[in-house]
């Protein structure tokens, strides 16, 4: 007779094995019928769920951590939902804390974390954290430590991301080909690899279109929103205005969409905008906001079982490994051409 | 010479108690400019922070727990930034629990909370959890819990919650006085007591408005959006569909307007919608939504501060006690007159 696994349950109720995984480990996301048909089978098949999560016995806290810059934004709630469906079939729990940008308090709370309250710690840098020396004191106490979007260049472990190059040249190119000639690009750290990731493909993308490449398109924004749209309404009121708009952020769109509304500049007529975000209601918006979407499940999902990869084996040091998930661009009516 | 504390710095600063005290804190929302203004006083006049912090300092953990239904919803992280401008000011740390509406799971987090982790839980139910037995342990291990948002009736603590029944009763007499004569009415959950509010107040605005009550108008939803999505397509489907919505929770009035987008339904002029929300871009959605808001910063702030109340004073037992904060209707294009 055939081993049952996950696999054989799938194949028998002809559903995905992800899906049989999540009806067993009771996720949210399942329907009650669907749970209820997988635990009948898993029952009657008498299934014996993989030693893998066994195996992770030995660790005392059954707990990992989050550490991430904010929680108002809908990548991270995103990832986290994969991070939980991973953690909840290994039957752990999982932490959040946020850093709110600050790197002070991400020193703190990685400073907290050391005494042993978490198994392993997954993170998304904050927007100044170009140093990682409060990190290293967690690879001698042994705690591993697994990057997912913005991740540290100089600190060795695993590392999640998305295509960031790639993207902002994508972006900065399909606005270029709707007829944009002046593009602003807002960004929020220029400490962060990945912002600089997407801005060296903004720049590209500007040079190879043959266009010359003006400095004061380029906003640095902050945490303040309000300083923010200050920033970019000043922007907006030059003569010589912008035709185009690519955030970095989920957040800097926004604040471009009500900068306009403000100013009474339509999109996309007067200005098209695309930015980098997960927003549930992108499609919604008025008009619908054309995205790089990250694919935030799924990168939370890889960061986590690349996570309790590192906690089985807790002999052996992480390896340097950048996973790269490919974003997506999402055209909508915000970068129509006129 | 005056005590140097909060409110003369304030005074002499011409800011705000809370803006002094957030700048204090480091505290993401206040800007660097005023963060360099109030520490140069502080340190001119010798300030030295009050004792409050240092009198919770015999409690171990120096940190609390946010036991949340779910994270994608903008009420819950507003409320987060409130708790945690209350904590970082006493100096403690702030994680998150998700439970995703799974009462197991909620019970499992409270469970595993038991061993001394945190000092104190702050605690919005899972849509599940009409039984609070599992939270009798961690009276009697003296862990204080302060309930925000989805409170419970039978569970003796202090609660901060908003006016459920009027904002129900406003909503739906808002989409009455616009023209809507059917209002569905889409719910989540029926177990707790704030939804139960909440279509209090739609009924008794319906009966008052001398209609009748069609219970084929009210929907129950459930955390699966797609399922939740069939439901409301159902009902718009149905010959003598509704002119009016009224979502109790932000997320389903979202679904309301994907339904409305796919069946080619106008807002406001075929539906109009309302619902409770602290949706970032409900103003720039297509059309403008109509919104419920609660004052979730202040909400987080007051439970926060409660809950820091009882750990100074850890050998009184909390005393039953509901805060009420007003939520606003916040009219928008969704609910114009036709």
């Amino acid at each position: 007779m055939d081993q049952v696994n996950l696999k054989r349950l799938a194949k028998e109720l002809n559903l995905a094995v992800s899906t049989v995984s999540r009806a067993l480990s009771d996720s949210y996301d399942i329907s009650e019928e669907t749970k209820k048909k997988v635990l009948a089978l898993a029952k009657d098949l008498n299934y014996q769920p993989n030693p893998f999560a066994r195996s992770l016995r030995n660790r005392s806290s059954k707990t990992i951590a989050v550490i991430l810059p904010e929680i108002a934004n809908n990548y991270f709630s995103v990832a986290i939902n994969g991070i939980e469906e991973i953690a909840q079939a290994n039957d752990y729990h999982v932490l959040i804390y946020i850093t709110h940008e600050n790197f002070q308090k991400e020193a703190a709370i990685v400073k907290h974390l050391l005494n042993g309250r978490v198994d392993g710690i997954l993170m998304s840098l904050s927007g100044g954290s170009s140093d990682t020396g409060h990190l290293t004191e967690l690879q001698s106490s042994n705690i591993p430590v697994v990057f997912f979007d913005r991740i540290s260049d100089t600190f060795d472990t695993v590392k999640v991301t998305t295509n960031n190059f790639e993207s902002g040249y994508l972006a900065t190119s399909h606005l270029l080909s709707r007829g944009s000639k002046k593009i602003a690009y807002l960004t929020f750290s220029a400490d962060l690899s990945i912002e600089q990731q997407r801005m060296k493909g903004y720049l590209e993308a500007v040079e190879n279109h043959g266009l010359v490449i003006n400095g004061d398109l380029i906003v640095r924004c902050n945490t303040s929103a309000e300083e923010s749209y200050q920033k970019i309404k000043e922007l907006f009121r030059t003569d010589d205005r912008p035709d185009g708009v690519f955030a970095s952020v989920e957040s800097l769109a926004i604040l471009a969409y009500e900068v306009c509304q403000e100013l009474q500049l339509r999109i996309p007529e007067d200005v098209k905008i695309v930015g980098f975000s997960n927003l549930r209601t992108a499609s919604l918006l008025s008009p619908a906001l054309t995205t790089i979407t990250q694919p935030a499940f799924n990168m939370g999902q890889e960061a986590a079982k690349a996570l309790f990869e590192a906690l089985k084996k807790p002999h052996i040091k992480m390896k340097n490994n950048t996973i790269v998930l490919r974003s997506n661009l999402i055209e909508r009516r915000s970068t129509a051409s006129n």
